[in-house]
């Protein structure tokens, strides 16, 4: 039996910063070594989380680098977008791992980071070298990576829910429309009124209505293909729910298809893929059924006097849509079972 | 002053049942003078809503027909489909006036009932001279009604947000997409396995994907004007939550438009609606706002490179999706002030 | 018909102030004609809230005294505890009534002020000829009052249910126990990572354990009548839910009582109450049946080999603890119907 | 390696079978070779739980003894009371350990069980050497059993927060206080008009207050020590919520305590125990720290002018509450670490 892994998690007092710990924290060919957060004090996890007592016994500190890159092989930066940019040149040039589940590595156009995020990518050489980490689409790029870029929690909805058609050239006319729906933990940890329970509870709304950041994220993958047409229109939703993400497409399909053989075709895009499980004709996905999991759960049908598809699929926001895909990641990446320490 | 209306409500225990009451105890015009419910027991109106305590003195009976018609001038009827046509012909028979909250009779096509309800209609007669009760698109028939079908839910969130295009025949390509997410009481007050807090809880799904019995009704409306293209793709959602419908209505526009324009139009065609709403340009609806209320909040958007209207509405299924209109009708029809015993 | 009385109303975003601005709207003898708030924008109360499109047609300001004590009658300071007593007196030197909703003027000890809240009482002087507003104990005096301190939501409920004892002079012995737990709302709208949707949602705990501040306020009800021993334990928890308090309150008699006798006792002493309802022997409140109400229910029963007591109260902590009340307040004080404008 | 250790599950649909199979599924040294429900159809259990594809292949069948016995060493019993003393001998006489998760073997005094479950007990001599599977009262008795009854939920988190004063013989005067919230689950995957969401959602409420089924059982774990007094004052509540229960539990101290020592006194007796916390002084416990875990949370203070202590514990009623004691209990059985397969 080989030495575990050594690593790290910088952002340990976020949702997904402590969706990794108590993913990490059970796994069995890692040891954690680090774990910082940007709170001032020094606490133990156990303070922090007391769940964790008996698993895992690390102190929690304020962030910094050097003593970070002493302890790790590879790191997990939980971090804003714009800060993790400042932060992984330092672990990269010094020959670690890093995984990144911000914004700053997943758009291959700085000129889109910049339209989108407000800010001009400071680390060009890196982003060059960067490998988007959906393993549905990209698995065989993950072993060499020096840096992943953890996709986005919508991406990771949207594009697994238009892989299959992506990649067999199955085209769309028009816009196709990609409907989303998300638990308040996709937001953050952090002091907003917006965020504050009685703005939330019992109540539903729509944000940032075809104007979200994820857009030219969703579009890069959806151009993965040969597809003549990507076009879509993206709304997201905020809902009641701790977590996970359900996202109804709508394809408007440029060729009359038979039902039975679009959901073929989907059972066959997915049969040998771990974490995405079709469901039975007739059946649908339900967020309850991959809560704390990394599973992403699909259900599709077509009716033909509309020509349209209907895709829904269903992911934890924390768990496929961040922390447990990073694990996924990591898992490929170093060579283990890709289900190692996930459900 | 004249003489109040007197009213009676078969179906008291349901959800809509209660807010009818609960809006009726408190209406300035009617008395409240039968209501019944399907339950055995005799108990008094407080005993099963200790709210209402001191605002109605009433007993809640077994529904018997007799006594419901020697007490009032109107009924409303909140009892589940199929079930309402065979009981409002007694009371039309008696000359009493009466707003029917089921889908007995929405459907002036009697063979999409059988299709869609599984039922053969019972009451072609009656279903001949009933009025659709949607105000927006119907107010000058209802004064002279003595039957009035009381909209859907789902069908009230969908047309409100689209007549403004179906009335200004403004067309759209291929399939208009009607994206819905309905809290729980939309489902109504029964034991039911699926319903219970934990299945719904922390959970969201959609259901009836393309399928669900209220399409029918929305195609009627949208069929109310000169377009000559209707089609949609509708699929409901259940939303862990007590209330309301969200209906994010995306709309592939035939010619592009002005999106300022398009704000306007809408802006303009409900001015002078009491309970529509069209919010600023920019601002979309949420379900809290319209908690409790009779109205409905509207918000669009138009993005020019995708040739997409994005139009939200949202509204209290059990206020404008129910109850509420009911008493709009009501208050119509009896030439009361429409808004009057209404927020 | 005379003339509405002209109301301010500070504190407008919060959520006592916005359910003091929505009963307000719709209250027949009044005409709400000043609205603040902390917000520097200049925004139409439709705006905040669109839901009032219709009823109330005023500009919200930042707060400025002389414009509000030149617009009304009577105020309402919906502010945090230490401001109140700061802005109070201006309003009381130009003879305005005013109804304080904060902390600042309910506990006739400055010592415990200073304890409990940790600043010094800066307005002894308009202290002493504050009224405590709580009408089932002070009704008499709030007529003549220049000031009414409105009571706090904990401190309603938990007095609500042992005002009844406390004025029959039935002891009890040791420590009497007041478990309550109190939706979200009651900690005010404010930014803060431990009221955000996802801490406390799908959560619950207590919190203050035997610290909470509302304590002399409620020993101070207490100590309203001839009891030789009022200890009690006060122990406050946070419900994943909007709005209501439900408080469970044990009291070991001193003497055994009779079950039937003590549920007459507490019917007889509610019995002329308009919004304290005592539910019938062997039922219970629940939050459901007060929500957006300034009712209180209660539900008591007594186990004669525990020799314990248990009463249930429910309330709205935003309707009779907090907006509610205030209104209830106003309607004594301005000689209306006690009713006035309330459910 | 030994063989796994193969067991059975009956009662595969409900909230504790299902939890029950999610645990065991992972667990490294059993397999789950038999499940059955109530339900008529044969289903995979990848298709009641799509969760669990990839973990267990297993069809769920109707219950039949004769096939369970057939295929396990060891059987769960999640079924309703009453049921499972009538399946419970079966099993037992072909030399199966069962562990039972009803309330059917727990209470040695089966006059108490007619009292509290209103049917006589049909099987006394099970009964007799059934050992109540509470591990920090009871470890010892377990490697030995053939029987285990499953402790209650409410019964778990009450007498987890009492055992150090009632093993220690620190006593109380009259009545103790303990009352306790529960999330929904606890009351089964059942169709009720009282557990529909709209029913819970946005409520909370007592119930069975002072004459809940546990109270004996409860009563009974108090009375395993020297105490003279082990009076009690139990109510449950029902909250908002899918999972956890939290009890408040205040304790009249027939003589005061120091404070700091009455909490060494909680961390020492819990010390060695690998499930039960005892938080640091000032802080208490919430039901999200307990979520999905096998663990008890322990929060306690004492306010010496009351001679009160309060002790606050934390559970998730399907894990230390349910399934997660019951594996628990199985792993103490059958000579496994008794932390295997638990979080």
């Amino acid at each position: 039996m080989s030495a575990p892994l050594k690593v790290a998690v910088v952002g340990a007092t976020g949702y997904t910063g402590e969706e990794l710990i108590r993913i990490l924290a059970a796994h069995p060919k890692v040891r954690l070594t680090y774990v910082s957060s940007k709170d001032d004090r020094k606490q133990t996890i156990q303070e922090i989380y007391p769940y964790l007592r008996g698993s895992l016994d690390l102190v929690c500190h304020p962030f910094k680098p050097e003593d970070a890159a002493a302890e790790c092989d590879l790191i997990f930066l939980s971090l804003p977008h714009t800060v993790s940019m400042k932060t992984a040149p330092f672990f990269l040039s010094r020959g670690k791992k890093v995984i990144d589940i911000s914004a700053d590595y997943r758009l291959k156009e700085p000129a889109q980071y910049l339209e989108f995020y407000g800010t001009a990518h400071e680390d060009a050489g890196n982003l060059k070298q960067a490998v988007y980490g959906l393993p549905e689409l990209n698995r065989e790029a993950i072993p060499g990576a020096k840096l992943i870029a953890n996709p986005g929690c919508y991406p990771t909805g949207a594009a697994l829910g238009l892989l299959p058609l992506v990649k067999n050239g199955i085209e769309w006319t028009g816009t196709c429309v990609i409907d989303a729906k998300s638990g308040v933990t996709g937001a953050g940890r952090k002091a907003s009124v917006n965020l504050i329970f009685s703005e939330v509870n019992e109540n539903f709304k729509a944000y940032k209505v075809l104007t979200h950041q994820h857009q030219p994220e969703i579009s890069q993958s959806l151009k993965s293909g040969k597809l003549k047409n990507t076009a879509f229109a993206f709304v997201p939703h905020l809902l009641p729910i701790d977590r996970g993400i359900l996202s109804t497409i709508y394809v408007p399909l440029a060729q009359k298809k038979d039902g039975k053989k679009l959901h073929e075709l989907y059972s066959d895009f997915y049969g040998r893929e771990p974490f995405v499980q079709v469901l039975p004709a007739g059946r649908f996905p339900e967020l309850k059924m991959v809560h704390k999991t990394n599973q992403c759960h699909i259900g599709l049908t077509y009716r033909d006097d509309l020509g349209t598809a209907v895709i829904v699929t269903a992911i934890d926001n924390l768990g496929k849509g961040a922390a447990g895909q990073a694990v996924q990641n990591m898992n490929i990446l170093s060579g283990f079972s890709e289900k190692e320490g996930l459900v």
